[in-house]
């Protein structure tokens, strides 16, 4: 079996990431990745006549120029999988339906890229599929009309809340030796995330209902694999915000795992600065996906990162889940990227 | 590789489904499938508050009593993986919770359950996973209410609209050895489905929208692998019912690769008798779902059927894109599920 311990996945080959693409909106494009961003999208529509089908322009583009620079097609990716937090997904498959390939839709809410990858990665490490392209996006327009209120009502936000990220980033997987000269990262293993809800309701307080998730797949890492937090150069979390953020150091604290903090960011909080009023921090499928494939992999492509956990979280609530007194399940998912050797 | 052709899949260790479950709501009970399922639910709210609940009740029994059915518990199954047709796949998320596995949402709309037996199959044969748990659930109330109207509206249908199954469906693929003897069917190849849209834009009927995805995989599956319907036992469709049904008989016959009328169903078609007023057929994740899971298992089981190509189709239409005037993208995975020699 290629597993370690309770429920880590080991890849043998070491799939590879060979190309990235980040897309963001304006006000991300004002933040602090600005400089590492493929584009900055400015016009909210896209060019589009909704805010969905702009997000789904977000994770076409992602998609194909992800693709291009790798000096590909997207014939040339066996599969496309991917998802967003639209009813149905609507951005993911509106984006694939122009590509012409397999498509597999998935929903893990925030840890959607990291889902993606856990997938992709054991698909073409199984040789089931010699690349396939990982996608999330999310736009803070469509989020908030779907989840929250008319944008026209300028809503108050509780300090608690998060920003949910426009946006949309993309990265190709590919088990082919021949790809593997150029790896940006290569992936040895994985922990895929079990549902952990602690009872909280508020869905403005996210960070804190998802922070135990990640701790649970945290520590099921480390005591799987026999490693520690000090083993990375990086740990990285998808959206807990400030809250979750310092909630998950806690946790981990008490579970015996203390995060060191000079090695432990949450994307949440390194998409926007403090100044940006975002109250806690980014949030969305979109988060952890801009982040990633944007800083963190050009990061490791310098070889100043050589060793990252990221590991995307996400909150499994519905709109009715929420109106009907529902807490809020939690899951987290994470992958081991190294920088190859060179 | 473990591919053959443009798109389908082998798997070397031919992962077994050692294990089924099936539950169907009170209309589906009066089916012709009654004496198949393993329990009929005749309280639509399944003891909950709300139908999303219940439908989550539905998901988890049918989980839960698979795995028992296999002398099992959830920690014997590696991963969960499934969904719905709700909003953020809730009732999947609600059932994994409760299970305490790592959880893998999908959603492929109504093609769901055949999703999860790809990734499960390549997740076993691959060794990434010991035994995966595929589940996929539909209800019809809690379905209505979120995509057509309050269910006190009695609304009309038009003849072309299909009836969203209420059940769960839920199979235990194993990738080991030591499982194999207890397998009722072996999957050898799958072959995903791409997205084809070929402009339907009329949400009540989902099933010519979802024929030329069907069509496509079909069509694919042969070419890739050589085969023939006349190779299978039986060709499933999941839910195209009757208009969808016969738009494919006429795509394949186009295509040259006519099926027999005598080979070929359609879950829609196959869940409900045409005197239950169902219009069109049946439709919803679940439906492929209980019918694959109750009597196409059982008769592999018994070795009336040997060799069952399985597909299900999904309409990925979401009600904010059919409001904007979208079309309706289709999809369609198939899976082939041999009888094991005795």
């Amino acid at each position: 079996m290629n597993r370690i311990g309770q429920s880590t996945i080991l890849l043998p080959r070491r799939p590879a990431v060979i190309s990235c693409a980040a897309l963001a909106g304006k006000k991300e494009g004002e933040g602090p990745l600005a400089d590492d961003f493929d584009r900055i999208v400015e016009d909210d529509l896209f060019g589009e006549e909704s805010w969905e089908k702009a997000e789904a322009r977000f994770q076409y583009t992602a998609a194909t120029l992800c693709l291009e620079k790798a000096g590909m097609a997207p014939k040339d990716a066996d599969a496309a999988l991917g998802g967003d937090l639209l009813n149905q997904i609507i951005a993911a498959s509106l984006s694939a339906r122009e590509m012409h390939i397999p498509f597999l839709g998935l929903y893990g809410a925030c840890s959607t890229m990291a889902e993606s990858i856990l997938l992709a990665s054991m698909l073409t490490d199984g040789g089931y599929m010699r690349r396939a392209l990982c996608t999330a996006s999310s736009h803070f327009c469509s989020a908030e009309r779907q989840y929250r209120f008319p944008l026209e009502y300028g809503c108050q936000r509780p300090p608690t809340a998060q920003w949910t990220v426009t946006g949309a980033g993309s990265l190709l997987i590919s088990g082919l030796t021949e790809d593997f000269p150029r790896a940006i990262a290569r992936i040895p293993a994985l922990t895929p995330g079990r549902i952990v809800d602690l009872g909280v309701t508020d869905a403005n307080n996210m960070g804190a209902a998802m922070a135990p998730a990640a701790a649970d797949t945290l520590c099921r890492h480390f005591e799987d694999t026999g490693t520690s937090p000090s083993d990375f150069d990086l740990i990285i979390s998808g959206d807990l915000g400030r809250v979750g953020h310092d909630v998950l150091l806690e946790l981990m604290q008490q579970k015996g795992h203390p995060l060191d903090e000079s090695t432990y960011i949450d994307c949440g909080l390194e998409v926007f600065t403090p100044e940006q009023d975002v109250h806690a921090g980014g949030s969305g499928c979109g988060c952890s996906a801009v982040v990633l494939c944007s800083r963190i992999l050009h990061q490791m492509e310098n070889h100043q990162l050589r060793r990252v956990l990221f590991m995307a979280t996400g909150a499994l609530l519905s709109t009715t889940s929420s109106q009907q007194g529902g807490t809020i399940p939690g899951i987290a998912h994470a992958a081991v990227l190294e920088a190859p050797d060179r």
